[in-house]
């Protein structure tokens, strides 16, 4: 197989596609509305977002040659996970944008949905594929973990929790095309050392990243939207899964793990202080932009944050590596 | 070999000198003037330059100990391009920004320097290590091309070629450093498929960027200067010899290429019409930021230069690994 081949289709495409699905979402005035908290975010009012379409475009064209050519079925589940999520967050955005819902889906038909993909996913992968559930031990030189009868509970935590995670890391010019794109990367290596079946897939997402972020960079032209975070949450965990490799996701996706805590730690106490806060704002990467690290110091930038956030994620890849 | 150590430890490396150099730096005023025609970039007088310092020491104690511990003498000829052209790039930087002389290391001397170092490299390359010198050629399948008695004068052309041309791909926040920093990952991955023996450099330059670039990135809080530019321009030409890949340069150091062909355009351009421009600003970085690619669009920010720059290098190589 060649390794470049679905990184160059998909990000031909992504490319080739973006100034039209640009034009088209601005058009349609699919525009999110921006945090009245940060001034500095302000002037991102009327950027399209939904952009997301660009990168699972990308993802889809190049699996389903690589699907239909080489009858390789182990793409289809992880193919499944990111258009499934990407489309439940595809309906968030349209109500939230197209037909002006403040809150676009409502949370309980949400989990409903996303309770259903990752139930169809966990199906699949135990009873008809029947992969192995042990899980790969971060530095255990090869050996596994099998939770035995919390398999299935622990899997639909860990893809809910996954995929939540990764729709929080969203919110700053190139953020989460940045971190995915450098979690994919790992996820590349890995797959050619463990299962290189499944390497199109996700070099199909290392192009449409590099494509995407051609125009989703700060200055940004454009957002992935929930469309995109999503579908890229439903990618991570689903090839987390496939490499058997979910503990993994702790290492790798330490920026995604750092930004739901940082949500599930602040929102309980600001109820039950009634007003204070462990961070300045969160998700954690407004935290920094609201003054750096210890709050003491000048505010970081958008492009610092993301910056950092960024060489973070390639130091854990790196630790991942050796962890494997 | 463990192929995270390298990169690790230069990281480390850089990481922590980072925030001491770049103040003591900056109690030294040593900035450099900003070109009066950008109106946006007078905003970055007063940033510190000569950061090259922290790269180049990353790479020293990183190659020392690889060099030491394993008794590799491969990486000693890249450790002593890169600190050779180094040294040349801080006696210019020192004379510009710490004794105020306009124009610095003066044409003469630099390219006597500079021809002196490449000669010292060339000897002991072809003479004394009595390595290959039939280049391999992009999409050769292996094939190769040896130039016979015009090996030694191709050599220094190519050598001083690319260490001017990595020194004019700077003058954007980051440019430089994520340039070389995709360049050097190519690299490293072509050492681990051929000469695994000199990878532990290539990794250290890897660190050491990734380290730099969280104080590079835009908003930079220091530029790396002649010194950073011309140590990367010595490894990257030294290291694409050590591989037999010099060809590949053209292929992975497009931006590279490009960079220096538009000043040598320019430059007698203008001369002979006296006063006609075929970009609007060299280096060309600049001619996209005063226009974008046709110059009919709005301006590009210098994020989205470096951005687009960086991204069609990662594409550079992806066809360079196909052209091995």
């Amino acid at each position: 197989m060649n390794y470049t081949t679905p990184i160059l289709i998909s990000f031909a495409v992504s490319v080739v596609l973006s100034p039209f699905v640009i034009s088209a979402l601005r058009r349609m005035k699919c525009s999110q509305t921006e945090r009245e908290e940060l001034k500095e975010h302000l002037k991102k009012q009327g950027t399209p977002t939904m952009g997301g379409l660009v990168i699972i475009a990308g993802i889809i064209v190049t699996c389903l040659w690589y699907g239909i050519r080489e009858k390789n079925s182990d793409i289809w589940p992880i193919l499944f996970m990111t258009a499934g999520f990407g489309t439940v967050g595809f309906l968030d955005d349209f109500l939230k944008v197209v037909l002006r819902r403040k809150d676009g889906l409502k949370a309980g038909p949400k989990m409903i949905l996303e309770f259903l993909i990752a139930a169809v996913f966990i199906y699949y992968h135990i009873f008809i594929a029947k992969e192995s559930t042990a899980m790969l031990i971060p530095f255990g030189g090869g050996k596994t973990l099998d939770v035995g009868f919390l398999t299935i509970p622990m899997m639909l935590f860990v893809i809910l929790g996954t995929v939540n995670a990764v729709n929080f890391t969203d919110g700053l010019d190139g953020l989460n095309s940045s971190i995915t794109l450098l979690v994919s990367v790992f996820f590349a290596v890995a797959a050619l050392l463990l299962r290189p079946d499944i390497y199109p897939v996700i070099g199909a997402v290392i192009g449409a990243l590099m494509g995407f972020l051609l125009f989703n960079v700060y200055p940004a032209k454009v957002f992935m939207g929930d469309t995109g975070s999503l579908a890229l949450g439903g990618f991570v965990v689903s090839v987390a899964y496939m490499l058997r490799m979910p503990l993994f996701i702790l290492i790798v996706g330490l920026v995604y793990v750092c930004e739901i805590l940082s949500v599930m730690i602040q929102v309980p106490y600001f109820k039950i202080t009634h007003g204070k806060r462990v961070f300045r704002m969160t998700p954690i990467h407004h935290h920094f932009e609201l003054g750096g690290f210890t709050g003491k110091g000048e505010p970081w930038s958008e492009t610092r944050v993301v910056a950092v956030f960024s060489i973070v994620t390639a130091v854990m890849c790196l630790i991942a590596y050796m962890a494997m």
